[in-house]
């Protein structure tokens, strides 16, 4: 791969998602050749899996069958859009990957990271990130940043009550001591402008010292 | 589990769908409460996993994908229907179940038996069938069966070229090797009344020796 596979990572309302979105602005800016993506990532086979996913209705699901869908999903995604950009030697920023499952249904849901960690293993073929970031603020403050925002529509994941949020709290700290090389906190109870500046320093000099820039 | 969990595995064609419903009359007539299902079993998450799988527009799906969507949906229907059958006493029958995936997924597209098991093992947590009949017929008889039979639906699997489905044919033989215990082999290439009789002498005297009647 020519290409640099990075991940945004964190709890609900951690502010990832707008920072990814500016993050891939400025680094363009820098002149870098950059993909912004999510999963599903408009792959239509992964985009019908994150409805069946996050169908406000579907509480019957299990915590393994959800487990199962978020690892077929991000296979689609990987292989459609991810592996063929990092192939065109892009800068892939992915809003959420396997540490996102390993938070939410390895420790949260109590699944167990390792087994977790095994069927996204089948999902990624050992396809990890190259960095990954991990924005770090405290559940209630996340939260409120949610509850201020009334333009963000809900899904069954916001449903979770405020325990549901500090376990993955918890669990994005085990990450980040598990793999210390890897992930990167940045300080997300900041202005915008500061984290923003934080992610996209953190990110610049990664790919310069990469690169032997 | 006071139940018994029986599956039916074989190739396309092998009458393996019809033999289970008229095996579940037959075995009701002896006075066996009994389930028959199959994947994904009318449980609402798990047919709309089944309808992204089967979508013939879905030619870019990712073998890995559909395993564990397969996967998922496995999960979701033993969950919401086999398991509370099992604990009310009931004899399942499944028509599919995790060696379809072995068969399919493993060996014909080439992903590994032991990998998707240890998939499916996420899934179903050692939940294996007391019990698999396989229903044993050659590819080019099965096929010419499904050619004869113009009400029958064609799905993506029905698509495949027959080098596919010889290959589910050695991947089944090398799990009638692998787990001889459980998979019991029935000729599949008989009358419709032979298959049957020899389905329900098969399963009737498995349940009277487990009862010990």
């Amino acid at each position: 791969m020519n290409g640099y596979f990075i991940t945004f990572e964190g709890g609900e309302g951690s502010g990832k998602s707008s920072i990814l979105k500016s993050t891939e602005k400025k680094l363009a800016d820098l002149g870098y050749h950059v993909l912004a993506t999510r999963e599903p990532g408009g792959i239509e086979i992964a985009e019908k899996i994150r409805d069946v996913i996050l169908d406000p209705e579907h509480t019957a699901m299990d915590a393994r069958t959800e487990a199962l869908l978020l690892a077929a999903a991000r296979r689609q995604h990987l292989t459609e859009k991810i592996l063929p950009a990092l192939e065109e030697g892009k800068i892939v920023l992915c809003d959420r990957f396997v540490d996102s499952s390993l938070a939410y249904q390895g420790f949260a849901r109590k699944l167990g990271i390792d087994e977790v960690f095994s069927v996204n293993q089948f999902a990624i073929q050992d396809m990890m990130p190259d960095r990954t970031l991990f924005f770090d603020i405290e559940p209630e403050k996340g939260l409120a940043r949610i509850a201020a925002n009334k333009n963000r529509e809900r899904n069954r994941l916001d449903l979770e009550n405020i325990r549901f949020h500090e376990q993955v709290y918890e669990a994005y700290q085990l990450l980040v001591s598990k793999f210390p090389d890897r992930i990167q906190v940045i300080n997300a109870d900041q202005s915008f402008a500061q984290v923003e500046f934080d992610a996209v320093k953190y990110i610049d000099s990664y790919l310069k010292i990469r690169k032997g820039g």
